[in-house]
């Protein structure tokens, strides 16, 4: 398949882009590195030392004989570059990654707030609309968050894979109809709030332009390499440990290294889902490989393996290096306590063989960061992003 | 109160501007003339020779004794412009008409797409966000449409206002638990699409920052003058009857007037809610008279009185005036026939008293025609937006 992916430069697109070419697929990268300019704001940089987009890719080259070109079209901006890429590699899919990803980021202030919202919903409907003006049929598969959903108490229901069967009262009162309808979503950041209108760009061009779409609600993300990623130092992934862009286990995980308390926000009885990177970059290949039909609805998978309260991830990583655990004020707008009952059988019937939360990987991503504790600026730990003003 | 009308210069905002202006409310629009600049790039105008903004505005300012200042900034673009009134102004609320609001003119091709989602959520978007940062604690007032729930086959239930009664099942699959969920939206165009967006937007500013927000989800509207437009000749509102921004019954009221005859797409079974301009009105004095409190969720209204087929209203205007009806092939994906069931209390309850299809005020739609048939481009009547390629 030839394949373009865009946001290949980033934390998860990255790992994707080798891990698809490795398995011999076309791969076509479209970044504008704005990720990197994002750490050059923030004045951070990944933990990890990762090279310039140039020279990852002569390294893939050298290590696997694959090229892989890379072209800096902003999706949010630069339609014409966008659709003329499209009609000259007619490519069988398109990853779609190229959106502001950090909830912390998004509620930095009013300014970071409307870069979310323009970002992000220009580049999807850019994409749909120029995959539709193309002509060509190819598969859309994005990267949502199981966030879309909210992380309200939970209270009793089974979160399904996008769609919901509810029953509704009939026009006279007197009965109820079946329906299946798009899960209900409750976003709780700006960066959560796009990712739902994401939802609706998909469901209206699936149903007017019958674009075959694959949205994957995808948990916390942790680890950092991959097969693909530990092939050559100059491969090496992306290790996000700051407040605004670095997640929560790996965050753990880092501080563990580094000698700081596991930062734990509020009682730390949010649950969340997970997944490993490398699960992550499997999912997206089998998503690939296993295309809905035309006519057939926006598939919608949840993209996670465990889910874990944080208080007992901190708890985890504490028992395992003796780090301490420090509760800080929530800076979230959020429950203090959920549950995330959840459905995530898919792409285990595609073939994923779920990795689990495990000593020896943790202690994988703790060697990582021990290695490159030097680069940490551990100033840029907490988060200062608050969700409210009052 | 203050009043900020955002898009006080359109075909709603105009005559909104001059009731609230009459009922005593310090009124200040803003509006970038954008919809004059639509109607020079479609090569047509208003039926009803409007008049410059400027001169409108002094016009009122003659008739009345009262002035409304007028500022020409871009919601969707000028954000710190917006930010800056808001502090100035300190207004009791904000009138939210700052939309791309024809559904053919956002399907004209992926430029139109382009431009409307930009421009709709950018503009919803940068306003909530500037509500937030001023502080103030402005009431917004949206006009959405009925569209957003999608002309289906209706199916035997009722559209509520906004909110949905739905059972769900629970976790372990035994039992079923009682949910309020936002209705689901179904949008038929992307001009639809973008008032879903917009709910969406409304619910989580609410949430978040608990923004007091009401949403009128208006039926399309007919006629064209009010009270205080017909107060001078200055002061004619906008009548839109070309394929792109003129909605269905006032283009049959003036093609019934220019003789040319009534055009109705595909079986005309389409179903659709109905709301006259001075009822519009009327509906905003009402909503922001009555806003909600602080922490009460959006309040979301359907604005519109009645519904009707397009066939009947075709026979109707066809047995007043003797004009032919012509079957077109539908330019729209949509279902060419479908039922409409919804509620419409609320803005009854707060003393709308609802105008009806009648003779008299029809017979009015078409004197205004008759008077001003001379400025009609007839090659402008037709539709020739496509909602697919295929």
């Amino acid at each position: 398949m030839k394949i373009i992916v865009c946001g290949g430069d980033g934390f998860c697109g990255w790992p994707i882009s080798l891990h698809l070419s490795a398995r011999g697929h076309e791969v076509v990268i479209v970044d504008t590195l704005v990720r990197r300019a994002a750490d050059r704001e923030l004045g951070v940089d990944s933990l990890t030392p990762i090279r310039a987009l140039d020279e990852r890719l002569a390294a893939w080259r050298a290590v696997s004989g694959w090229s892989i070109p890379w072209h800096a079209i902003d999706l949010a901006h630069a339609y014409d570059d966008l659709l003329a890429l499209l009609v000259r590699e007619r490519p069988d899919a398109v990853v779609h990654l190229a959106e502001q990803r950090a909830a912390p980021y998004s509620m930095k202030s009013p300014r970071h707030k409307r870069y979310t919202v323009d970002n992000n919903v220009n580049a999807t409907h850019n994409l749909l609309c120029a995959v539709v003006e193309s002509g060509i049929d190819s598969h859309v598969v994005h990267i949502g968050t199981m966030g879309v959903y909210g992380y309200g108490s939970g209270g009793g229901t089974m979160i399904p894979e996008g769609y919901l069967a509810v029953e509704v009262p009939t026009a006279d009162g007197q009965g109820r109809i079946e329906r299946e309808i798009l899960h209900p979503t409750d976003p709780g950041s700006i960066y959560h709030m796009t990712k739902c209108l994401d939802q609706q760009l998909f469901y209206y061009y699936n149903k007017n332009d019958k674009l075959r779409v694959t949205d994957l609600h995808q948990g916390v993300v942790w680890g950092t390499n991959t097969a693909e990623t530990r092939l050559d130092d100059r491969l090496i992934n992306r290790f996000d440990y700051d407040g605004d862009y670095g997640t929560v286990l790996n965050r753990f995980l880092m501080q563990a290294a580094v000698g700081h308390p596991l930062t734990v926000h509020g009682s730390g009885g949010q649950t969340r889902a997970f997944i490993h990177i490398q699960d992550t970059v499997r999912c997206l290949s089998l998503a690939l490989e296993n295309p809905p039909q035309r006519g057939e609805r926006v598939r919608i998978l949840n993209q996670m393996t465990e889910t874990h309260r944080v208080i007992d991830l901190a708890r985890m990583v504490s028992a395992m290096t003796g780090a301490d655990i420090q509760h800080l004020d929530n800076p979230r707008n959020e429950a203090s306590r959920n549950e995330l009952p959840a459905v995530a059988r898919s792409l285990i019937s595609l073939g994923l063989e779920p990795t689990h939360l495990q000593e020896g990987l943790l202690e994988e991503v703790i060697g990582v960061a021990r290695a490159y504790a030097h680069r940490c600026d551990k100033s840029r730990i907490p988060c200062t992003s608050k969700w409210t003003t009052s």
